[in-house]
Formats: C-alpha cells, structure tokens, sequence
C-alpha cells in the first residue's frame, strides 16, 4: 500500500481555496464566519457530575477552575450559535484562517479511486494545527473575564503551542505542564512555546502537590495526559487570588465549539463548489477536532438537509470509541475534575507511548460520545504501523508531511477511497487535515528504519 | 528590542492574499504566472570560466554535469522571458502557489513605526522554503532530457527536501550529500528528506574520491556547502552513461530564474495593493531568494518605473558581499566546478557553525555580484544573535517562526522600519520570508537559553 516508487507522470492539478465572494483580492477578518454552531442546543448534552454530590455542576462549581464565560459556554444548552467576538475573528485572520480547502488528486490517482478526496488545511496554522481555534477564543475570554495567568497540559505539544501564542498575543502568563514522555521526545516542541512566551514543565512535575505524590511514587513516571491535567487544574484553582485560570485543549464542549469555526468555513467552502460529501473523516483524541469539523454538518443531517457518513479514527493503542465504556469518569488522573459521561478507558489508563502525543486520551467529548452511542457517527481503529503508512503515502502524494494524528483520518480515507474503487462509486470523502508533522519527524524516522525502506539508506 | 511582555491589546489585522482576478472561488493553475524572467537578457551575465582553459565555458563542457535544458538556461543572455512548461506550472499549483502576501500589522505595532511591512509567504511551501521553486523545474527538465538519478548537496536541508519531493513528484532518484555537521544537528530534515524517498549521506562522505581525500585527512570534518557540491558533481560526472545529472539549489542563474517565479507573483500583488515597494529586502546566502523575490523589480528601477530601494543581509559570520572580494572562483571546494565572477570568501572558506545553514556559502550569485558591485543593490550583514533576536520578535508579533535564514531578513526590515521611526516617513517594506523555522528550533533553543530570557525557565 506505501508509495515507494515514483508514479506520477505529469497528473493534473488543482488546489481549491476559499476566496472572498466579491472579487476583492484581499482576504479580511469580513471572510471569517461570525459565529460559531452549538450543538448542545439541538441534541443536548449529557450533565457534567460534581463527584461529591454526584450532582449535575453548576457555574459556581467550575468557576474556580474556568473564566466565567468559559463556564457559561460549557454549560449553555440554548443558544445554537455563539457570536465570535470581533477580536477572535481579527486574530483568526492575522493566524491564516480562512483556511483553504484543497483536493488530493495525486492521492486519488495513487489509489486509482473515482472518488473524490478533499482535505481542509489546519496544518497551515503558525502553530500547525487546529488548536489555536480555541486558544484564541479561551484566551481572550479569559483576558476580558479579568485572569493574569493561564494553566494547561499537552501531549504532542500542538496545545501548549497554540495556548503561548495566544497568550502572548492576549497577555497572560502561560503555565504549561508537558507530559513527560513527551517533554523529553519533542524538545522542539518544547522551545517553540518557549520562543511564544510559554513557561513549560514536565509533568508529573514537583510544581503541584498531585505531581509530588506521583513522583513520590514513581520517579521516572512518564505521565499522562491525565496526570498534566491535574497538574494545571490543581495550581489553577490553588491561587486563591482568581487571577490564574485553567485553559483546555480538547474534550469539553466549549473547545468543541470554538472549532465549529473548521465546520462553519467548510459549509461554505462546499457549497461554493456544490458539493454534499459522501463521507467526512477526522482524527479522534479527546474528540475537538472531529466536533469542530464535523458538528455543522451533523446538524444538517439530523435536519435532513445531507445524508454524509461521519467517521472517527482512533489509535488501536487508545481506543475510547471502540473498546471502551460509556460511563461516568473523570477528566484526569487524579480526580480533581467533575465527571463526564463519555466513552472512556478509565481514568487511570496508561497507553503505549504512541507517536500520536494528541490522541493519548482516556476519555472522548461527551457529545461525540453521544453521537456514536446513537450510531450518528461511526468509528474504527488502526494501529500505528499502518498510521505512518498512510502518512508516508500522503507525503509522497500531496507533499505534505501529515501530524501522526491527522493520519489517523488518511488512513481511514484510504480504506474508505478503496471501498469505492471496489464499488467503483464516485463518492466524495472529506476530511480535516488537523496538523502537519514537522515536530514529529521521530515517528517518521522510527517507521522508515524499521520497515527497511529501500529506498532509504544511510 | 525583543519582545518580552505582551504589547497587543485588540489590534485589527488583515492577511492580504493575491485571488483570481475573475471572482471565481477556486486557485488553479491558471492562476500561476506563465514565464520566469531572465535578467542576464536585460543587464547581461559575467561568463562563467572553464578552469583549464580559462576561456568561457560551452555547454559542452557543462553537459556532464547539468541536463542539457539546464545548460541552456545557464547560458542564456537573450531571451527575457522563458516559458515555465504547464506541467511545472501544475506542479507550483499543487505544492501551494500563488504564495500569500501578508501585512504584518503586529510587528509595525510593536516597532511603533509609520512604515508598512508587507511579507510574501514562501513559508507555506509544503518543504518549508522557495526552494521548491526551482527543484521543481529542474527535476522536470531532467526528467524530459532523459536523467535517472539526480545528485545534490544541501546545507540546512531545505534544498535537500525540496529536491526530493521533486524528484519523488517526477520519478527520478536522488542522491543528497548533506554538509556533515547539519546532518548530525538535523536528524529531522534528514528524515523529511526520506520520507519523500530521498537517499541522504553526510559530506564529506566514502561515496566519492573527493569525500574519502577530505576524510583521509580529518576524518570528524563537519563539511561546508562547498565539499558538498564537489562530491554532488563528481558523483554526477562519473557515471558515464549520463543518466546521472546534477542539480543545484542556489548560486547559479538558471536557478535564481526559475526563484523570479516569486517576484513576478509579488509584482501582480502589489499592482493589486496600488503599492510600489520603497525597500525590498530579502536574506542571502548564494542569492537565488533574494534574487527570485527582487529581480522583476530590479527590471523596473532600471527602467525608471519604480525606485525602489534593494537591500542583500548576510550573516557576519559569512560576509560574502560586504567582506568578500569580486573575482573568478570556483564554485566547490574541491575545485572541479567551473570558474564564476562573484564576490566570495574563497572556495576553500570554512565557516562557522551557524544555525542559518542555507547562508553558508562562500560565493554569490554572479549577477547579485554585479549588482551589488555597481550600487543597484545594498547589503548589510548582522551577527547570529542580532538575528535571533528579530527571530523572537517576528514570532512574537506575527506568530510565525522564521528560518534563520530569513530572519536576516527580517532583522534588515525592523532597522529600515526604526529609520523609517526616527524619520517619521510612511515607507513601505517588503520582504521574502523565505521559510519556516520550525525544523531549527534548536537555533532558537540556544538563543533562548543564552538570554536567560525572564519568560523562559524549565
């Protein structure tokens, strides 16, 4: 299945974007989407638990832990869409958004599939994935909600990345805790919030009384996402001051909705060109990039208005869709976050240290959880052998080198533009290409020796 | 002058893109200028010399080393414009051109100046730098004129990179010799480069005579550019069946025609901004982005239509321009390239080990050389830690991590912005980007680490 040879003859080709509407030449915050689409108001959202009530949160009960408006979007059940403020929208464009929408016809002919294959381009992020959609948005409310100093964990780094510049261009003061595993694989990653601004520990770090006891415990712990998790919230919530906040990356519902801004852009960039995709394909770690692409487009299928088959991959390494439980479970490792009902591997799980940093999630966003329990969504697993196939066969094809979690979606956008060849069916796959993986040349290395390439040699 | 604090409360910014002039939604190959403008038909070109007989070279004596388009490029005085072939032009397509041209708002804020400071974006190549621009066009030459097998060095890795997406594009092989020192600091450039198939050896290496003399006599030489090129182009010249050519990733002037495709683009923007540029500013190492990005407007200043001002910034620790002397030299180390009139710091100058690996070359292009010698063009030269310092700041302001290599650049726009300050004139700056930092971090982890910068603690 990998692209060793060299195949293309001089093929065609055509990059799609998204221009302004009018024939100016010149893309402004105007173009940007002006707000962002709240699922929870059309389908609901299961109640988020304070473990020692066993009672649905309230506002006050998270207050010490997110900027008031924070809290109000995780808990707003009502209101469909959210106007984005205009700062948002002037630093989503200063960032690269609108982010084109480009056609992998080199991957297609590599296939030899007669379906259509597009991808929407977060990786031409400054900070290389989707994760500054949120970033900016927490940040500013944060800034405006009257926080100094944010706190926040990362895996792969993409996060704590797109968290430092966001900072740094709002204002605050950044705390990040880096999975340690992770800390010491991607000292890249590591000086580029650095270079933003970004203070960064290891975690489990002596910085917390939680990172104490785990280390304590287990000196050479790698640490989990989990475990940074309790790390942020515990020195967010210990400043008695309310100045220092807590910022999340993924899983809770306002991160999701701060990334409907992909799905939004993307509506738009489909219907320009008249298209209703067959199938749409993210990656899922703690499920904000799937949501953020996919969640304008479920709304339309639930209202009738688009028969699109939405697909979530996973690692096989950490597989909270398709082998784990639909219950009640914490948000961290140590037990200081409410509950979620979502589909989790435990609170306590410790996955194999898979070069997809991202994906290392015990849990799933409590909607997306949802939407696959109803079988609105489906799922499938790969393990990560055939993740970096897919990427290498990307690279080799469209020339950019993918994220290991966005290969996760490529590969099941191959295994879906194979089906249709079988079927010869001119189906039409989308999917979010949410970050490229120029941090993560590790994995790639890692791959290519022990495959043998041949056409690898030194 | 680094940006340490947070400065930007809620600033308007606006990316300016180029579009389709005709409303349509989508970019296509269309889009994409149909020549490349060659200079040496408009000012001429110093002959380039074969070193036995002194006399200008034919493109006999080139044959055995460049494919026989490229040669002719090489030579050619007359014609202004060349046509770029469709197949080039749909690969540009593909790989991310037209490029945007983006303001940057934020660092104009910060510096607190009147000027405006226009950047155009080779960043977003999917190898990180312009130097696709011209790997693209020579693998397909070689491609057409009947090569197998191409040969190169690369400093940094950004040509590597490129040439071998190219070469994996077209279907040829590639064999890269990467200057030994950036091949042990870069591991993951070495890895982008075999991921899109290339084979990488460090210089100087056992494959050539050249590589197996330079190590019989230092076997931990870390290698320069020029060792490089010298076991690139013996490689290429031994095999005899002429399947095996060389390609070249800077310095010589098909090249820097084949990087005009960045001016000619450029020109087609501003005209859309009602702009003319009063410095154009780009990096140097052995010319071809500078070249690329100011060579169309060259053309105008000479002909009275613009007066814009050009400005060449090279590092101080490899001052080719502004300590090198104007005369014949060969282009490699060892001596088996022809002769070329250029400022240089002679074949056999070893520089020291900064981080901006692209702008470690002795030479310069010839007709750079000449405009710089005839005052059509300015150049300056900072040392590395000037550098990294408008580095941080560019990132800072306008969340983008530059190459070192075009933070020279950049360095050179914030002093002409500060002049413009102090002068209290609305000038406007344009700039190459020319690439992305994100595979030198290790650049900025120095640099930072070195300050002691109060923002940075691990």
């Amino acid at each position: 299945m990998l692209l060793d040879g060299h195949i293309f003859k001089y093929a065609y080709s055509i990059i799609v974007y998204m221009f302004p509407k009018d024939g100016r030449m010149t893309l402004t915050v105007d173009d940007i989407p002006k707000q962002w689409y709240n699922i929870a108001a059309d389908i609901g959202s299961p109640d988020i638990l304070n473990p020692g009530t066993m009672k649905p949160v309230t506002a006050a009960d998270l207050s010490p832990v997110f900027c008031k408006t924070s809290v109000e979007q995780e808990l707003d059940k009502t209101h469909r869409f959210i106007d984005i403020p205009d700062v948002v929208r002037e630093a989503y464009a200063q960032f690269g958004r609108v982010t084109p929408l480009q056609r992998a016809y080199h991957l297609e002919q590599y296939l030899g599939t007669p379906a259509k294959i597009y991808f929407k381009r977060e990786d031409v992020s400054p900070t290389g994935s989707h994760k500054l959609n949120s970033a900016i948005a927490q940040t500013y409310y944060n800034k405006r909600d009257g926080s100094e100093h944010l706190t926040t964990e990362t895996g792969a780094g993409q996060w704590g990345s797109a968290l430092s510049l966001a900072c740094n261009y709002f204002g605050l003061d950044l705390t990040v805790f880096m999975v340690k595993v992770s800390f010491e694989q991607k000292p890249f990653r590591r000086s580029i919030m650095e270079t933003y601004g970004g203070k960064v520990y290891p975690s489990p770090s002596p910085m917390t009384r939680y990172g104490k006891s785990v280390l304590a415990e287990n000196p050479t712990y790698g640490g989990t996402l989990g475990t940074a998790i309790t790390e942020a919230v515990e020195m967010a919530v210990s400043d008695t001051t309310g100045k220092t906040k807590y910022a999340i990356g993924s899983v809770a519902n306002h991160v999701c909705m701060h990334q409907t801004i992909i799905g939004q852009e993307l509506i738009a960039q489909l219907n320009e060109l008249d298209i209703v995709p067959d199938h749409m394909v993210a990656c899922v770690g703690g499920g904000s990039n799937f949501a953020g692409f996919a969640f304008p487009m479920i709304e339309k299928k639930l209202k009738g208005k688009a028969d699109t088959e939405f697909l979530a991959v996973e690692p096989s390494e950490v597989p909270s869709l398709t082998k784990g439980e639909l219950r009640y479970d914490f948000g961290d490792s140590g037990c200081i976050t409410p509950m979620f009902k979502m589909y989790t591997l435990g609170h306590d799980f410790s996955p194999s240290a898979v070069h997809a940093g991202g994906l290392r999630y015990h849990g799933m966003n409590p909607i997306v959880s949802e939407l696959y329990h109803n079988k609105i969504i489906n799922a499938v697993a790969y393990p990560e052998e055939q993740i970096f196939e897919a990427a290498v066969t990307f690279a080799r094809t469209e020339g950019i080198i993918p994220a290991p979690e966005s290969s996760h979606a490529i590969k099941g956008v191959i295994d879906l533009a194979l089906e249709a060849k079988k079927k010869n069916e001119e189906q039409v796959i989308v999917f979010n290409l949410s970050g490229h993986g120029l941090l993560d040349m590790v994995g790639y290395e890692n791959y290519l020796r022990n495959r043998k390439n041949p056409a690898v040699q030194i």
